[in-house]
């Protein structure tokens, strides 16, 4: 299924592309690179950002670096890997699917007997993360879509498309798979102060794929459900816990409880690999940013000197709030502790 | 008292002296004139803003143009009168504060029997008006300061300040009446986009005031009450309908369900003027804006080309999530119907 947005990310025969979201919704960029360290930085500097599309671009980093080694001692090799390893870490430290994906790909490394063979498994498996990311998006979609009807008009906030995947995206897969059957679906997007996703880059990849995408301001959430047609809301989550809670992008709370109010579905939409079976609401940490990403804008600063901002980047949605969960392994219903282990163990 | 805050409009012997308000934070700017058609220019471009402050500045208006008169027949000097008072109205259509001070300034001037009895009778009108507003909102402050203790952190949106009126404001005066009385009283303000109010205007005011402020994005209402301590929210309000519906700025009524949520009061703040006993809340059109108001920040574009935004100012908090509403003649409990109609009878 062509969406007709350009990848995200690929592999272009021993060379790594991808799109600068930076550089989004104003000009559609791309960055070509061999070097490892390059593709580092454009994690570093937020080119490309998403958990999913954070795995698949460490993946392909560490390949690159592979393919760079000049040694053909199999053990001088496997050290310059490590270093390779170790420089990617430190890109994106907070982020999960980035040290998972380098991880799998090492340990590849680590059972080969040739520098030869270790280069070509760690392409090849950095090759399948992608294809099983992209599969798991599709078959997030085929699950959604049941819940979409012709017509309807979904809200959600921050970006969960295919920016952030290598492809289709999570929560906008199930609205790509519903325009590829002929229903029509129109989105209303949060901003998504302070980095905007929402406005920049769920519009883009939106208007591109051709679904018709309105931008809200993200205090509008209020007026917008009582006054426009609004049938569903489909949020992200950056962890979902094992009793339910969704840890996603700030809004996403707000938004439930409007959703509630009006009696309109609150769905998130994840794969599997979001839960984390091991951790309670309570031990979770909510990750506090700099003050200066929300009192500037553009580089111009918008309160007082001295007067700064308290800047959490996500919120927590209680289980109770929540319609349901649609993964890869279908739609998860309440009671979420039992539901959530069972999808696991599948 | 005074607040450490410059006055936001001041008569200054035939003269109008008012802060620059698109100038803040960024640089204390005042504007001088003895031209009515230049505070009429001041309104419209948003120099100055706030119901309160409005009609304050179309009062003075009227004044600087009854003064700027050179006709000595009272009959020609009423049509110039009337002129001026018709290219006033037009500075800001919907701000019903503007009309009602003009056509109260207005009145005055037909009672009249002579030009100079007529300037005369103008300024003092207008003076009037601006003392009027100046005790109405030290009064809200006596009876909002009742329910603030020392160490209280409140949250807010918007600016309901002193650049929101004459002086003192309406949702900030129960702070700065606390203040006042030796309490220390903490305040965290959703910036308010599109316009940024809370981040220039209401961190700017309480910077210049000595209390301490801090700014969130309008999304991160739920994480905050979730991880920082507030005790109770202020909000204003633009109009409260005979029900007890509060239409106010946009962010208003999801941050009323997060307090309901988190268990904290939720109050609104406002002159009983803002009280209209003639309407229901269906009656109610809530103003809808250019797109562009949103898409753009500071003249770039946020949005791709093409992708609008749908743009409500107020939204609509209904009258079970308020724990009262604080007015210059006490705070007015539920049910609301009985405690507003008493209000204003008073």
């Amino acid at each position: 299924m062509d969406l007709g947005i350009p990848r995200t990310i690929e592999w272009l025969d021993g060379k790594v592309k991808l799109i600068n979201q930076l550089k989004l919704p104003w000009k559609l960029e791309f960055i070509e690179t061999r070097d490892y360290r390059r593709l580092g930085e454009a994690i570093k500097r937020m080119e490309i950002r998403g958990a999913p599309a954070l795995g698949v671009a460490a993946a392909y980093g560490l390949a690159l670096a592979a393919l760079q080694i000049k040694e053909d001692e199999l053990k001088n090799a496997l050290k310059e890997l490590e270093n390779a390893k170790k420089f990617l870490e430190k890109t994106r430290p907070t982020a999960v699917n980035l040290f998972w994906a380098l991880n799998r790909i090492y340990n590849q490394a680590l059972n080969c007997s040739s520098v030869e063979e270790m280069k070509q498994k760690i392409v090849e498996e950095a090759k399948k993360i992608t294809l099983e990311d992209e599969e798991t998006n599709k078959l997030i979609g085929v699950h959604g879509n049941k819940i979409l009807r012709d017509g309807d008009t979904v809200i959600t906030v921050c970006n969960a498309g295919s920016l952030a995947t290598s492809y289709y995206g999570t929560v906008l897969s199930p609205i790509y798979t519903a325009k590829s059957e002929g229903k029509e679906i129109n989105v209303i997007v949060m901003e998504t102060r302070p980095y905007l996703q929402g406005a920049r880059l769920t519009a883009w990849e939106l208007q591109k794929a051709g679904i018709n995408v309105k931008v809200i301001t993200d205090n509008s959430i209020g007026i917008i459900l009582e006054k426009e047609k609004v049938d569903l809301a489909l949020v992200g989550a950056d962890r979902i816990t094992k009793e339910g809670y969704v840890v996603n992008k700030i809004g996403t709370y707000p938004l439930a409880l409007v959703c509630r109010e009006n009696k309109k579905p609150f769905y998130s939409v994840a794969p599997t690999s979001t839960i984390d079976l091991s951790s309670e609401i309570k031990d979770v940490e909510i990750e506090k940013r700099p003050s200066e990403e929300v009192t500037e804008i553009f580089g111009k600063r918008i309160t007082p000197e001295k007067v700064e901002a308290i800047y959490y980047a996500f919120d927590i949605t209680p289980p109770s709030l929540l319609t349901g969960i649609i993964t890869e392994k279908g739609i998860l219903k309440k009671p979420f502790p039992e539901s959530l282990k069972e999808a696991i163990s599948k």
